[in-house]
C-alpha cells in the first residue's frame, strides 16, 4: 500500500474523528531527531538534569520499597492515587503557601494528564480557553485536541496583562463565544521565563472570579526560583492559596524529582476532583502504584528539600552563564526576558527574521532551540525563540550561545542584503509536543 | 459552601462539558469500599495475583537499572515508547501468533491509555462502536466519556455473534448512524469468560474487511489460557496476526509481569500510528521511562516465560477450584461461563433474581462480585454477575462460593415468597471503571 512516491497511504485516512484530523506532526520534528546528535548544543529540551540526583540512593530506596512493599507497588491501586503520597502532596505544596486537602488532590500520570483531564472535564468543542502569548506547547495541544477555541492573551515583564484579558474575555462574550477557563503559568512561564508578582496575581484572580471562569493554574517550576520576584526569600505564593472554589492547581515532581517517573498531580475544588476522578480511570484505570510508591519513599527518606535545592543551583548557574553569554554575543536587536527561575529564556530577533526558517541554518551550526510558532495557535511567534538553559553544563550554554549569535548575525546581513529568506513548512501553530519541547 | 444537608455543592455544576454531565460515581463504589475488608471474599476485583512475582528478583533488576541507566529511566523518554521495549512487545506478540514492526507500536500507561487514545483518534460523538454483550466495563467508559454510540451485540458460546453483528451493523446504517469500530476481547473474555475460536475469528474479521469498519482487538489474558480452544498447545491466535491493515491490537504487561507498572501497548497500521502517537504525546507527553525499562531489564534478565506459565497455573487451580465449588453449591436454575483462560466466569442468576440488587446482601455475608449490568450501557445485565478467581486461594475462593449460593437460595425464596425486592440505584449503565472492575 505505497503511493508513486514510496509513501505508505493510510487507508482510515477519511474515518478519524474531527478532533484527529489537525493531529499532523510538524516538520520541525524531523530537525529535532538531527539535534539530539551529541556534537549539537541543543538549547530546545526542557530535559531536567536528573544526573544531579543521587542515584544509589535512589536504587536503595526503590530496591527496598519492591523486596518489602512489592505487592503493592505492582499492584493496581486508587483511580485517585496513593493515599500516603497525597499527604505527602499536601506538604509539597505548603511550600508554595497552599493548604489543600489529600482528599482534593487526583494524582496522573505527569502533569500533563491532569492537563487533559481538567479539559476533558470541562471543555466542550468551541469553548473558549484563555492562555499566554506565548503559552506551553502542550497545553496547546491539550486544547486543541478538545477543539477548544484558544485565545492568547499578551504579556508584559510581570506576565499575563489584566486589563488585556478582561478585554478579551469581554470581546468573546461579545461575539458569542463561551468562556470556560483561564490557563496560566504564574511563576517562571514556559515559554516566556516571567514570573507575576503577587499584585498581578491578585488582579487575575480577580478577573477569574467576577468572569466565573476556572484558573487553571500551572505551576511546574515553583520551586525552582533563583530571585525574590516579590515574594522574598520564599517560593511564590500560588494563586490557588488565595482560592480553593475557584482555581484547579497543577502540581509535578518532573522538575523537582525525576520527569521519568511522570508523577505530576491536581489540586481541585471538591466537586470537581470527583469528576477528574472518574474521568482518569476511564483514561488510565489508575496512576502507577509503582512510580507514585517511588515518590513516597523518597519523599518518606531522602532530603528532597536539599535536593531542590541543588537543583536549583544548578539552574541558577546556567541561567546565569545563558544570560551573561547572550549580552556578551547578540547583535543588536535582540532582546531576552531574564528568568527569575525555571528553565527558559525567551528571544526576540531583530525585526525581519524569522526563527522557524532560520533553525535549519541553525541546527547545521550545530545549535538546537525550538522556534517561538509552536507556543501560539496563531501561527505568531516567528521572531521569537524559547531558550533553554536546564540540560547542558554551562559551558555548552556558552557555545552553543555563540553559535546561535553567528547564525543570527549572517541571517542580519543576508536579510539586509537580499530581504528576509522564505521559510520552512511548520502547519497549523502548535504542533503537538515532543517530551523536547515540554 | 453547604448545602442543608451538609453536602457541599460544587460551584461548577453547570460549567462542565457535555461528555462530564454524564460522569457520575453508581453507589456500588461504596459497597467495595466495604468489600474491600479482609474478612469479605471478593469474587469482584481483577487484580493479578502478583504475589507469585520473585520480588527479589525484581528488586534485583530495578535497583540495577536505576544504578547504571538511571539518567535515562528517570528522564523523559519519546512519545511513542522505548525502542528496546518496543522490540520486546514484537517477540511477547510473536505468541500470538503477530508479526508487527516496531515502529507501529505505542507504549502506553497500560493498555486502558491505548484505548483511550483509539476512541480519541477515531470517534467523534454519536459514532457507533459494536461491543460484546456484556463487555468489559473500562471500554465502555471509554467509549461513553467520548460520547460514542454503543451498540451491544449477543455473544454465544464462542463469543460475538457473526450474524447478530452483521445485523447489527446493517440496522445502524439504516438508522442514518455512522458504523467506526468493532471492540472485542477475542480471548477469555472479560466478563464473559467466552474464547472465539479460529473461524468465529476469520468471521468477524470477514464483517470489519467487508463492513470498512476498524477492529479493536483488545487481548490482556491471551497468554493466559489453560485449555485447548481450537489453537492446540498454543496460545489463541490473534485475529491481528492475520489483518495488519485493518486492526489496532492492544496488549497489556498488566497480567503476564505486574499491572503496577501500567505499562500497555497498541499496535496500530502505520498511519493509525502516527495519530496515536500524536495523541499520546497531548494526553501524557511521554509513557514512564522508569516503568519501560523495568518491563525491559525484567524481560531482558527474568524468565518471563517461565513466570507466565506459574501464573498460568496459578489461575487454572482458581478456575477450577470456582467451577467446581459452583457446581457443588449452586442452586437449580443457576448457570456460568467455564472460562478456558483469563480471570473470569459470567454467572446467570435463576429467573427473577437481580444481581444488583442482591449485592448488599452479598457483601452483608461477607462475598463480593461485580453486578452485570456494569457491563451494558442499556441497563441490562440485572440477572448476571462476573466472578472473578485471579486473586483469592483456592480455599477463599470455594469459601465465596459457599456464601454466594447461600444468599441466592435465600433469594429466591424470598422471591418464590414475596416477588423480587427493590432495586440498587444504578445509574446509566456502566459506571466508570474502578480497578476492582478491571
Amino acid at each position: 500500500m505505497t503511493d508513486a512516491h514510496g509513501n505508505r497511504l493510510d487507508p482510515w485516512v477519511d474515518a478519524y474523528a474531527t478532533r484527529a484530523r489537525g493531529m499532523t506532526a510538524s516538520e520541525i520534528r524531523a530537525l529535532f531527531a538531527v539535534a539530539s546528535r551529541p556534537e549539537v548544543v541543543s538549547l530546545a529540551g526542557g530535559m531536567p538534569y536528573v544526573s544531579a540526583l543521587n542515584l544509589d540512593a535512589m536504587a536503595d530506596t526503590i530496591s527496598d520499597l519492591v523486596r518489602t512493599r512489592g505487592t503493592q507497588a505492582l499492584q493496581y491501586g486508587s483511580g485517585q492515587g496513593d493515599a500516603v503520597l497525597r499527604e505527602q502532596i499536601g506538604e509539597v505544596m505548603a511550600e508554595v503557601g497552599i493548604t489543600g486537602h489529600p482528599d482534593d488532590i487526583v494524582v496522573t500520570t505527569g502533569s500533563q494528564m491532569a492537563l487533559d483531564l481538567v479539559t476533558r472535564v470541562f471543555c466542550d468543542p468551541g469553548d473558549v480557553v484563555f492562555v499566554e502569548a506565548p503559552s506551553y506547547v502542550g497545553a496547546l495541544g491539550v486544547f486543541r485536541a478538545y477543539e477548544c477555541t484558544v485565545i492568547h492573551v499578551p504579556m508584559d515583564d510581570e506576565g499575563l496583562q489584566p486589563v488585556a484579558l478582561a478585554e478579551a474575555i469581554g470581546r468573546a462574550r461579545a461575539q458569542g463565544l463561551r468562556p470556560k477557563m483561564i490557563y496560566t503559568i504564574p511563576s517562571f512561564h514556559n515559554p516566556g521565563g516571567i514570573t507575576q508578582g503577587p499584585q498581578r496575581r491578585r488582579d487575575i484572580l480577580d478577573i477569574a472570579q467576577r468572569e466565573g471562569l476556572l484558573l487553571l493554574e500551572d505551576d511546574p517550576y515553583g520551586l525552582l526560583g533563583f530571585d525574590d520576584v516579590g515574594f522574598g526569600d520564599a517560593p511564590p505564593r500560588a494563586i490557588r492559596a488565595d482560592d480553593a472554589d475557584g482555581v484547579v492547581y497543577l502540581g509535578s515532581f518532573s522538575k523537582t524529582i525525576a520527569s521519568g517517573l511522570r508523577v505530576g498531580w491536581a489540586l481541585a475544588p471538591h466537586g470537581v476532583r470527583e469528576k477528574l476522578v472518574l474521568a482518569a480511570e476511564a483514561a488510565v484505570l489508575c496512576p502507577s502504584n509503582y512510580a507514585q510508591m517511588t515518590i513516597s519513599s523518597y519523599l518518606a527518606t531522602q532530603p528532597w528539600r536539599e535536593q531542590v535545592k541543588v537543583f536549583r543551583e544548578t539552574y541558577r548557574e546556567r541561567r546565569d552563564a545563558l544570560l551573561d553569554e547572550l549580552t556578551r554575543q547578540m547583535p543588536e536587536g535582540t532582546t531576552w526576558t531574564h528568568p527569575a527561575g525555571g528553565f527558559y529564556s525567551w528571544l526576540t530577533l531583530p525585526e525581519g527574521l524569522d526563527a522557524t526558517a532560520m533553525l535549519p541554518r541553525a541546527v547545521a551550526a550545530l545549535v538546537a532551540y525550538v522556534p517561538g510558532t509552536g507556543f501560539y495557535v496563531d501561527g505568531s511567534g516567528r521572531q521569537h525563540m524559547r531558550l533553554s538553559y536546564c540540560y547542558p553544563e554551562p559551558e555548552r550554554i556558552r557555545e552553543g550561545v555563540r553559535r546561535l549569535a553567528g547564525v543570527i548575525e549572517t541571517e542580519v546581513e543576508l536579510a539586509a542584503t537580499f530581504g528576509t529568506g522564505h521559510t520552512l513548512h511548520d502547519p497549523a501553530g502548535p504542533s503537538t509536543p515532543t517530551p523536547d519541547q515540554a
